[in-house]
């Protein structure tokens, strides 16, 4: 045994890739290249579709997973997180800039890339002012319902694609109150297509790894075909359409998709469309860093390694801007495309940027080849997706462990179906809190007595205890503060009010982390009116930090009563031979 | 000594007058005449006074006092408190109402008998769903501060009656800039009669009823001849007007009032206005809540009396139905005339009814005599009455208390008197909340060791205390919440990543009142990226009703370690010869 003290520990800040460029090799180069190949393949049809979802040309999709993914690898903390655009942000940028702008418009475009830009602001700012704690008042209910309730809504919004006609709405009713109508109107075509897809992606993501072993491929190999599955169904939907001219029988197509590097783009300085935008961009940035911390910290620890919370803020922030000036929407760290690039070996962030080299030969090269891929098929690998998010069985787990946390999981997920991810999210939040004020502000409170022959007090209704009918004693389970001392006293005072032959009153404090400055004034207040009723007030096994903030205080001065050790000295003292006498309630009420 | 159970005790609820009114006799009732009337003589000049400050005509101050006295008679628990308009709620009215329409038009005075009627729907329904509790979320430093800035605002918003110039603004800068805009049209009459009323009005509040004491009147004759200075002041500063003709030298009076019974009215019935309305009618409840339940628990207290806060809402709310019916603006109860009423010797609620009927006479009978009032006697009436207010000393107290509390304080003032009233309290309950929060979120952590030769274990930095380098014991003193998991997390992951040694992680539960749904994912992702590293998880001295919800869950199946009932089991066996085998990184990992 030692008398030890915790050794000092922090990472690099600020420019991590300092700390792994410099002992990068080649080993390291050939694991990233492998991983960085996979994650391309990919990313590619990923990219297109979230695009589709976020209501913004094809092309953005992919001018959003280059330029971010190097400036993750220079500023972020994660060997293996794989930043880029992801299904929850999109559909919040689609919320948030159809609400300024309507797709296909020069302003919807502008208006996102403004989205990226505040949103990088905001995180960068958190980041510098170390402001990631902010993110915990997500609470994982609300995280969890509102995952589950947006990957629906995404569903929902993408059949419209599947079936091949209009539809609108950003709740869940709405959209399905949309199809409806429009049911009618559904293209054979496009529904053949979309369902082949489907059917062919749910078979690649489950069926097809298994099947590729079992025949003797080795893992890698087979881990690479696998996640091929949505580019050879691009690949093939792409030649269908174009060799049964599709297109003609009312299939809708990407169409042309420019040819080249991703262009420089600059957010629009407005100030009206940004105080308009700066709301949305907030509850992104939140949301994305959430995301994107939670899968960073799950890869880092199976390696044991660490990540910076407030480091990640800035790596996401100077992706976001990245994306800004570079025609791309708002990103993050994708859950999925993470735990692929971990699993394929990635070792350091040079994979993300390997990924950005092969996203961007793919813009440079391949866009003439999208021209017939059909939008039915993109829809389809968003399904499928997103379908893997929603998990409602966070709402059986929050009922067996707590009403107030399934509250918070039910309203999230109702509220985010039913009137969109921005409501929903916000709702949530400022619901946790107030049932966590509520929690608190009604806190669990025992009377206790001496357990007959020992030391130790228990609560007088769960054990047979020993108490004396002039003193009352009242444990109470939480910090003292505004929300909470009113309820104190009106319980104290209810007490001795209708138990007249009271004339000791201990408060427990062993729970007790903090008394805040409008506790002080009640418990002051008590022992006055305690004191003109001629009842002391007491206190027992007060903490060290609550005790010296008291004495910085005149409560000590004024308290009628003592301050006891420990509750057992308080039972000897109060009831045994040496009671101090009854308190002159003119002194004590000074 | 006896094995004891609280009584069952509660006051009946809904008509509390059943209960004292069974009891009525000739000494109460001459009690509450004496009473009622130093009331009535105080509040006649402060109910015209109060009027002029919400920018309403005068009777309607006087309409404000009669009806909604009868309603509290009946349905109030206080047996003391005095409700009317008072200051604090008649500048809140002037914000709200003055955003929508211009003072003196009728739309003025139909929007503050709307925002009465939405404000005593808003506290009757607070008070039949028992939702009184949110009136606690106001902290002490914020309704302090909040006061005294008000106390403030009000005084500087008199002086341009004192001075007789015009002066806008909801914000002391505002004001004085306004005032020292005009300065230069100073009517001396005006001056004249506003600074002399001052100074008689400062002296009848401090001097006079000592020297009345003095002289050997008794002390309930003293006392109801200091409170008259009000009424002295205006009865001779209407003699002069008149008879020195200071109405056409500029001199602004209070001028014709009608003669007569309150009339009936009703609020608009505007959905638009009540939506307009309704923050405002809100606030005005709570804190004319607040204030009201202070005093009336103050008083109470006193005569060993208890008031039930659900109970005031629905008093309070059927007053200010009954001030919207007979042309009143929101009212509540006000502390000093509930003081004034407490020592006189009300003894019951009949008291405040008979107040009405005071006030009721002088609407019939008095007010041609009020013609030649000036205004400027009525401002110092406020200006008197709201500088008692004025509490700077909160600011000192919170400082040397409590940093957070301070900037608590600080805030609301600043912001309410740069902002005005309804931004200020607002902001101020919404800064308490986050500071709460904020300071819940990174709870205070010990790392402990055992005391040698006790039981006792003891912070490792405050203590010579026996550690072993294979264990690490933490005490978290905070409930385990959605807000601080993330932070608990970290720490332990960072300690035990740059303390290679480490083999048992001992998180040490006493203080720890709850543990929520995302604390709980939270431990359990702990335990598992431990169990990766080879570390085993136990818990110490778990509180029966957390342990009874872990036990509702699989935590307890997952956990690696064990749960100890106190710290020292864990030391004992952990650090002694029976430390079980490292565990198996695999298998606690599962």
């Amino acid at each position: 045994m030692k008398t030890a003290q915790p050794k000092p520990c922090r990472a690099r800040r600020y420019l991590p890739i300092l700390e792994w460029g410099r002992s990068y090799d080649g080993q390291a180069l050939s694991s990233d290249l492998i991983a960085a190949l996979i994650v391309t393949i990919m990313l590619i049809p990923q990219s297109l579709a979230y695009a589709l979802l976020a209501g913004l040309p094809a092309e953005m999709g992919l001018y959003a997973s280059i330029l971010p993914l190097m400036a993750y690898a220079v500023f972020g903390t994660s060997r293996t997180l794989a930043v880029g655009p992801v299904a929850v942000v999109s559909l919040m940028t689609a919320a948030a800039v159809g609400a300024i702008a309507a797709p296909g418009t020069i302003g919807y475009a502008t208006a996102a890339i403004t989205l990226a830009f505040l949103s990088g602001v905001i995180l960068l700012a958190l980041g510098l002012f170390r402001l990631g704690f902010l993110a915990n008042f997500l609470s994982h209910p609300v995280i969890a319902g509102f995952i589950t309730a947006s990957g629906l809504l995404i569903a929902a919004s993408q059949l419209k694609h599947i079936l091949g006609i209009p539809a609108e709405g950003h709740s869940l009713t709405g959209l399905i109150a949309s199809l409806a109508r429009n049911l009618g109107q559904t293209n054979p075509y496009t529904l053949a297509i979309g369902l082949a897809a489907l059917a062919f992606l749910f078979w690649t993501r489950k069926g097809l790894k298994p099947l590729l072993l079992k025949t003797g491929l080795p893992p890698r190999a087979a881990e690479l075909l696998a996640r091929a599955g949505p580019v050879a169904a691009v690949a093939v939907s792409i030649l269908v359409t174009w060799g049964l001219n599709l297109a003609d029988r009312g299939v809708s197509i990407v169409g042309a998709v420019p040819q080249g590097l991703p262009p420089f783009t600059l957010p629009a300085l407005d100030p009206g469309l940004w105080r308009e935008l700066f709301l949305s961009a907030l509850l992104i940035s939140i949301i994305g860093f959430v995301e994107s911390v939670s899968v960073a910290q799950t890869l880092a620890a199976k390696r044991r390694q660490r990540i910076v919370p407030d480091q990640e803020l800035i790596g996401l922030g100077a992706s976001n801007i990245a994306a800004s000036v570079s025609g791309g929407y708002p990103v993050t760290g994708g859950f999925a495309r993470s735990v692929v690039n971990f699993d394929a070996g990635a070792e350091t962030p040079a994979a993300g940027a390997f990924t950005a080299v092969g996203i961007l030969l793919a813009a440079l090269l391949l866009t003439p080849l999208l021209y017939f891929l059909p939008n039915a098929v993109l829809a389809a690998t968003i399904i499928v997706a997103v379908l893997s998010l929603v998990d409602l069985s966070i709402l059986k787990r929050a009922w067996s462990y707590s009403r107030v946390d399934f509250a918070a999981v039910a309203a999230t997920i109702l509220l985010t179906l039913g009137f969109g991810v921005e409501i929903g999210v916000s709702a949530g939040v400022a619901l946790s809190v107030a049932l966590h004020l509520y929690k608190t502000s009604r806190p669990h409170v025992a009377e206790v007595g001496l357990v007959p022959g020992t030391q130790h007090v228990r609560n007088i209704h769960r054990h047979t205890v020993e108490t004396s009918p002039a003193l009352l004693t009242i444990r109470i389970d939480e910090s003292l503060y505004f929300a909470n001392a009113a309820f104190l006293q009106d319980l104290i005072l209810d007490r001795v009010t209708c138990d007249q032959p009271i004339r000791h009153v201990v408060l427990m404090c062993s729970a007790v982390n903090e008394i805040d400055l409008s506790a002080l004034d009640t418990l002051e207040e008590i022992n006055r009116r305690l004191g003109e009723m001629g009842i002391a007030l007491h206190l027992s096994e007060v903490k060290g930090p609550v005790m010296d903030r008291l004495k910085r205080s005149h409560f000590l001065d004024q308290l009628s009563g003592e301050v006891f050790l420990s509750q057992y000295d308080a039972f000897r003292r109060l009831t045994g031979p040496h009671d101090p006498a009854r308190v002159d309630p003119a002194a004590a009420g000074a």
